[in-house]
């Protein structure tokens, strides 16, 4: 290739990364700086009290990772797991998978509680397996399951943890700012979050939190962390307002720029604003599908409203539908994974993604494409015309 | 902060960042595309022929880790080493120090070859090293040295690790495509760099390539490698453009949007010529340094043209002369690390920052100030000058 790329203008309603708005690819574009400049510490530390924001925290401990999500939980779990540990991890998805792999990454035992794909993590199966392994000093679960759409009870399942003397560390890549995250409400001793989903920012950024008894366990570390690049200790020191800056590694002093931007557009509309406004879209969107004979994987009172898993109608081609998304209307939804593969579709509405003309795109593109191939019969606009009766006058107008 | 984040406009001339040339800020602000998409697979593809070239290597294991060098760098040893083996680190400036603790880390013994910050690693003590430890199955260590500006002999190292049977780490973060890097040639093993030297892209990524000897040890690991995030086997997954990608993590697409483009001006300059360029720039500044009574703190065979460290005078504060080029000039020069911070400044001419221009900046600027400061006496203009008299006639245009 001996030419610029130029990537086609497509409208992102997979998993994420979700749309990312002008104003924040702007912000992305404008001259880097050093990640020593004095302007660059400034930045630095709006960021972390924006963090401290959508993440409802006064932890000191919060910060962007300087790498996507899968960072973020690693950095999570090489911090607060030691050689010899026992943690329990809750497994409803793709994600608790994963964090297993890290559990048994770092020299301990993963105790795993599982539970069917789209159902939410159960909280009886984790105090019973807290009964059967008292030792055990960790309980990781996923909140927001990104390829299942289902959303776990945190506060319930953080309390079962503290009751148990353990710490707990939450997945939330898929929720912050899309449905509430309340890290010190919740009583959550780390969580890691993702820039390109609700946040609308562009990926490759981690934010993360720990809560000050999470930090104590880190300074009381007797095995050094096996990660040097995730080491905590090294990142504080980096990140650190009060001291002078320990150079650990060079920022990604750009995405930094786009974070930032991106934070300001979630404090501008307010958390609980966004977070209504979440629910107002996924609404219309299940009743525009519903209206077209589409079914939801999950139920409702466990659905993310970000991340809608819909149930591929018999007989119908997932890859066929979502290529032709693609070709005629530069649309992207998310494909199921894992034990999901071909059963299901993931829509996202997160954040920008998160609009009425977003719904009716995909509604309107869906009908189409399933009235074509003979997978549905109804009357043109069926769809739009459900989701636009669950709107407000207001919402009209966005 | 509720407002926008809008950096100053500065010339960068410290160890990294460097300048981000105009054409790859706007390729980075592109509309973001999802990471599975076959655009995006493309854009993959394309990088890896891209990174394959300024490695100057066939290593079909070539590509972008998703994270800032330091992770590129831990990738290398997570991936090749394994607990109990014996590593030969050489340190000659900081990041021989990071090597070791990331073999201490892997759980395996660094036996250190240590020579002085601002000389080049000594062949002759690696040669004696590995006959004291003829089970080392690695050499680390750094071909440009970030902290020194001092240029260690790749080629004899690498060659070196060959004959004892032992496989080869490179750092080159700060050399790739500012002097030859020759994978092939020198017969590297693994070799990881950074985007934002002398390639001047924005900060965040590093470039990575593994020999086919590499690979074969990676996959014939017994003890899984403790960074899940940093698995190649995994990575290598996700980026194979002969199967079908498996997820692994969201790649920072914006990132790699404004990669392409930096690899595609190294490419239309042509590599060569970059190297002539990046000398030519660095026997200016040497020379206009020189005219106002500035020392160079490397000796001249070993000197990286692109990174250029100069005895800071007797009397001089170090911290004031910085400040000042930053709040006069918009001019951000380094400062030395570790054991040179204090003694030492480090100019860098790394990519779009190497420029005539640059030069003359600096050289004004750093004259105006000691001249005030009183550090210096010499008549207006003198540093530009000889700088001025190095260049042909060609290069008075740029």
């Amino acid at each position: 290739m001996h030419h610029s790329f130029h990537p086609p203008q497509r409208t992102l309603m997979g998993p994420g990364p979700s749309d990312v708005p002008p104003r924040v690819l702007a912000a992305l574009a404008q001259p880097t700086i050093g990640h020593l400049d004095p302007c660059f510490i400034e930045l630095m530390d709006a960021i972390k009290k924006q963090l401290q924001y959508v993440f409802q925290t006064d932890n000191p401990l919060t910060l962007p990772i300087s790498a996507p999500g899968s960072a973020g939980m690693e950095a999570c779990f090489v911090n607060l797991v030691s050689p010899g540990d026992t943690v329990i991890v809750c497994q409803n998805g793709v994600f608790g998978g994963r964090m297993k792999e890290n559990v048994e990454r770092c020299g301990a035992t993963a105790v795993m509680v599982e539970d069917a794909w789209g159902k939410p993590v159960d909280v009886d199966k984790v105090a019973a397996a807290f009964s059967a392994h008292p030792q055990a000093s960790l309980l990781a679960f996923v909140h927001a399951e990104t390829s299942t759409g289902a959303r776990s009870d945190a506060a319930a399942l953080c309390a079962l943890a503290r009751e148990n003397r353990a710490l707990s560390i939450v997945d939330s890549v898929t929720g912050l700012a899309g449905i509430p995250v309340a890290v010190d409400a919740w009583g959550a001793d780390a969580v890691y979050s993702g820039t390109q989903k609700c946040l609308s920012c562009v990926p490759g950024i981690s934010p993360v939190t720990f809560s000050p008894r999470a930090v104590e366990r880190i300074l009381s570390r007797s095995h050094k962390v096996q990660s040097w690049f995730l080491d905590m200790q090294l990142v504080m020191a980096y990140w650190d307002g009060d001291s002078k800056r320990a150079y650990h590694h060079t920022a990604p002093v750009n995405a930094m720029y786009a974070l930032h931007e991106s934070l300001l557009m979630v404090e501008e509309e307010g958390l609980a604003a966004g977070h209504a406004r979440h629910r107002r879209n996924h609404e219309a969107l299940v009743a525009g599908l519903g209206a077209i004979g589409l079914e939801m994987a999950v139920a409702p009172e466990h659905r993310l409203p970000q991340l809608n898993a819909v149930c591929i109608p018999e007989g119908v081609d997932d890859a066929s539908v979502r290529s032709t998304l693609l070709a005629e209307f530069d649309l992207e939804i998310g494909a199921g994974l894992g034990a999901l593969a071909g059963k299901t579709w993931r829509i996202g509405l997160m954040g920008h993604s998160s609009r009425p003309r977003n719904v009716f795109t995909c509604l309107s593109a869906l009908e189409s494409i399933l009235s074509r191939q003979g997978a549905i019969s109804v009357a043109p606009g069926s769809a739009i015309t459900a989701a636009r009766s669950t709107y407000g006058a207001d919402d009209q107008a966005h």
